[in-house]
C-alpha cells in the first residue's frame, strides 16, 4: 500500500492494528476521520473496550483555503514527523510520541491525545490553565536551545538546517504574515467595518519598515528549529497537561517567532473577551489571568533558557561576559515584534481566530478586532526598542482602556 | 578513471585533451602541478605552440596545515564549482569560466588565468590596481544581491541554502577567525615578541563580546551566497582585470563577511608597508592609495547594490521606505566588524599573510603586527556603532601615527 494515496478508513484500521504492542491482538477497533480536511487527514483509531487509541495523520498534496486549492509538498509530513521526534526528545512530556511513520504515504502514527482539548477552545470557554506557562516556557526553552548553535554541535546544526528547509510552508508564513496585510492583497480577508483600520496599515511607512525588518529575520536568521506555527490551536491542553502538536511549519528561524506566536494568541483571546457576555468582574479576572500568563510564558522561557545555557552551552564563545544578556534581550525584542505581526494578520489577513470571529454581536466583534489591531501595531512598533516583557501588559491595558462599546 | 584518486600528470593531460573544442586535436600539451599541496592539486595544462591553457583543480581529502593533517570532505569541490558557476553567471568577466567537472574525482576544469598575478603578491610588490575597487565592488554587489532574498525567489533561495551547507570549511572559519585568537588555543600561531598583545585579546571582555556577536551572525544570518574566503590571495589581478577564484568556503552567510575580508587584506598590506624599505614619499603614496581603495571598494559595492535593488528587487516588502538605507547600514557595520576580526586572526591565529610575515627586519615586522592588531581591534569595537566607511581610514591613520620604530 506504499504508493501515495489518501488512506481509507479500513486502511487506517489495518495500519493501526499493525503497530506492534499497541492494541490487543483481537481488539475491535473503531475509526473516525477528525481532520478539518484542509491540509491533512486525521484518523482517530480506538479500541472502545479498553479506551486505548492512536492518531494517524496523513498529509494531503494540496491545501484548501477559502475554497481555493494550492499544491503543497508531501515532504512536509516528513518535516513534521522529524520535528515531532526532535521536540519529543527534548520535552517528552509535552509532545506526543511518534509510534511509526511512512514517508511515501506521508503518514505519521502518534499518541492519542483525545483526553485533551484544543487550548483555543478551552480559553474561549474560560478554562484556566495554571500550568500552561510553565510547560510552554520549558518546551520552547528546550527545543530552541538544544537545536541552536548554543546547545548543539555547530556543524551538525548546519545539517539540521538543510533537513528542515521547508519552502512551501514558509511561503505561507511569508505571504500571510509579513506581506499581504500591509498592502491591498487579494489574500486579505477582513470585514468591511474595519476597512479603514486595514487600509491604515497599507500607508503606515513606519510600521511597514518594522514589518520588513521582522520579515528579514524570518527569512535569514537560522537560530533554532522552530515549531513555526505555535498558536493555541496547535496546543492540546488540560489544566494539568500541555501537548504541542502539528509542527509542519518547522524550519530554522528566529527564536522569538515561536514565543511571539504563543503570546499573540493569548492577546487575541484578551482582545476578544468583551464579546462574550461576561460580568465585568469575570471579564477583568480573565483578562488579568491572560496578561499574567503572557508574562509568565516569557519568564518561564527565560529562566529555563538561561539555566540550559549555563549548564549545557557547547560554544566556548557563548560564555563571554555579557553575551547571554544580549542574546536574551534580542529574543525578547523579536518576541514582541513577532507577537504584534501575528495579531495583525489574524484580523486583516487570510486566516482568522475563532476567539474573535465567533463573537456574535457585530459591534463587539468590531471592537475586539480594533483592540487586537491596536495592540498588534503597538507591539510591532515597540519590539526593536523594548527592554522588558512588562511593556506588553501596559500596551494591552491601554487598548482595553480605549474600548468604545459599553458593556 | 572515475573512482576517487589524486590525478597523475598524464591523467591531467588526457583530461585536458578531452575537453571539446579547447585544444587543437594534435596539440602537444605540457603540464605542471602548481598547487600549494595543502588542500588541492592544481594542474596547469598548456599548448606551448599557441599559448592556450587550462586549469584542473582537484580537491584532496585532507588539509595540511603546519604539518598536521585533518580530513576534509571532497564535497567541497562540488560546492566550489557550483559557487564558481553561479558567480560567473552574475559577473562573467570577473570569475573564471568552468569548462567541465567530475564530482566523484572532485575535479573542476576551468579557465587559465596565468596571465594574471595573485593580487597579494602584486600589492607586496607595489603594483597599482586602479580598476580593482570598481571590479570587486561590482562582483560583490551582483553575487550577494542576486543570491539573497532581495534578488531571487525566496523559496528557491532556501534550496540554495541547503545546496551550500558547508560544515567542514565553515568550521575552519568559525575556529580560526572567531574562537582561537580570543583564548589560549593550541591553534594560535604568533611570534613571542607580540605575546603581550595576543594575551590582551584573551582578557578583553568588551572585544570578546563583539566577536561573539560577529560569530553569531556568521553562524545564523543566511543572507547571501558568500565567497567565504575573499582575501587578496583568492584574487588574480592585472591592472586591467580582476578574477575572483577559490570559493571553496562558499556558504550562505552575512554579506559583510565578504566585503570585510577584502578590506581587511588591504589594511594588512597597509600595516605592512613600513617593513619594505620604501622612501617616506613612496610609503605615504602607497598607504594613501590603499585607504582610497578601501573606501572605493565600499562605495562601488554600495552604489552597485543600491542600483540592483532599485531595478531588480523581487521582494515587495523590500520596497518599503527607509528599508534599503537600514539594510545598507547593517552591511556597513558588519563589514567593519568582520574586517577587524579578519585582521586579528592573521596576526595571532593559525594562518598568516605574506604581506607581514615576509618583512625581514624583526622590529619592523613586530611593528606591522601591532599596527594590524590596533586597527583590527578598533574596527571590531567600532563595527556595531559605525555610520560611515570613512571611519576606517581614521582608524588606520591613527595607527600609523602611533608607529614607534623610526624609518
Amino acid at each position: 500500500m506504499s504508493q501515495y494515496h489518501p488512506l481509507s478508513l479500513d486502511e487506517a484500521v489495518a495500519l493501526a492494528q499493525s503497530i506492534p504492542g499497541h492494541f490487543r491482538e483481537d481488539a475491535e477497533l473503531s475509526v473516525r476521520e477528525i481532520g478539518d480536511g484542509n491540509l491533512n487527514l486525521v484518523f482517530h483509531v480506538t479500541d472502545e473496550a479498553d479506551g486505548k487509541g492512536l492518531i494517524i495523520k496523513q498529509a494531503l498534496p494540496y491545501a484548501k483555503v477559502v475554497g481555493e486549492s494550492w499544491p503543497l509538498s508531501l515532504d512536509r509530513a516528513r518535516i513534521e514527523r522529524e520535528a515531532l521526534q526532535i521536540q519529543h526528545a527534548y520535552a517528552p512530556d509535552l509532545v506526543p510520541a511518534v509510534y511509526s511513520y511512512d514517508d511515501e504515504l506521508a503518514i505519521t502514527v502518534m499518541e492519542d491525545l483525545s483526553d485533551h482539548t484544543i487550548m483555543r477552545k478551552g480559553l474561549i470557554e474560560g478554562q484556566e490553565y495554571p500550568l500552561f506557562a510553565k510547560h510552554i516556557g520549558r518546551f520552547m526553552a528546550s527545543t530552541l536551545f538544544y537545536t541552536s548553535d548554543l546547545g548543539m554541535n555547530q556543524q551538525e546544526k548546519k545539517l539540521r538546517v538543510a533537513q528542515f528547509i521547508n519552502p512551501d510552508l514558509c511561503k505561507i508564513t511569508e505571504d500571510l504574515i509579513f506581506e499581504d496585510p500591509y498592502r491591498d492583497s487579494p489574500n486579505n480577508n477582513f470585514s468591511e467595518d474595519i476597512r479603514q483600520d486595514a487600509e491604515a496599515l497599507w500607508h503606515d511607512d513606519e510600521l511597514r519598515l518594522e514589518i520588513a525588518l521582522l520579515r528579514e529575520k524570518f527569512l535569514t536568521h537560522a537560530e533554532a528549529l522552530l515549531h513555526g506555527d505555535l498558536h493555541t490551536g496547535s496546543i492540546f491542553a488540560t489544566p494539568d497537561s500541555t501537548k504541542v502538536i502539528d509542527p509542519e511549519f518547522a524550519y530554522y528561524g528566529p527564536m522569538g517567532f515561536d514565543i511571539g506566536a504563543v503570546i499573540a494568541n493569548l492577546l487575541l483571546n484578551y482582545a476578544a473577551q468583551p464579546g462574550w457576555s461576561l460580568s465585568l468582574e469575570e471579564l477583568q479576572a480573565r483578562r488579568g489571568r491572560l496578561l499574567q500568563m503572557v508574562e509568565s510564558v516569557w519568564r518561564h522561557f527565560e529562566s529555563n533558557f538561561r539555566e540550559l545555557w549555563n549548564r549545557d552551552v557547547v560554544d566556548v564563545t557563548a560564555r563571554t561576559a555579557g553575551y547571554q544578556d544580549m542574546y536574551v534581550q534580542k529574543i525578547l525584542r523579536d518576541t514582541i515584534g513577532f507577537a504584534g505581526a501575528k495579531m495583525i494578520r489574524r484580523i486583516v489577513g487570510l486566516s482568522h481566530v475563532a476567539d474573535i470571529d465567533t463573537i456574535e454581536d457585530a459591534a463587539l466583534q468590531r471592537q475586539a478586532k480594533q483592540a487586537a489591531l491596536q495592540i498588534g501595531t503597538a507591539l510591532v512598533r515597540r519590539g526593536r526598542f523594548a527592554s522588558s516583557i512588562e511593556e506588553i501588559a501596559a500596551i494591552a491595558k491601554q487598548a482595553a482602556k480605549e474600548e468604545q462599546v459599553t458593556l
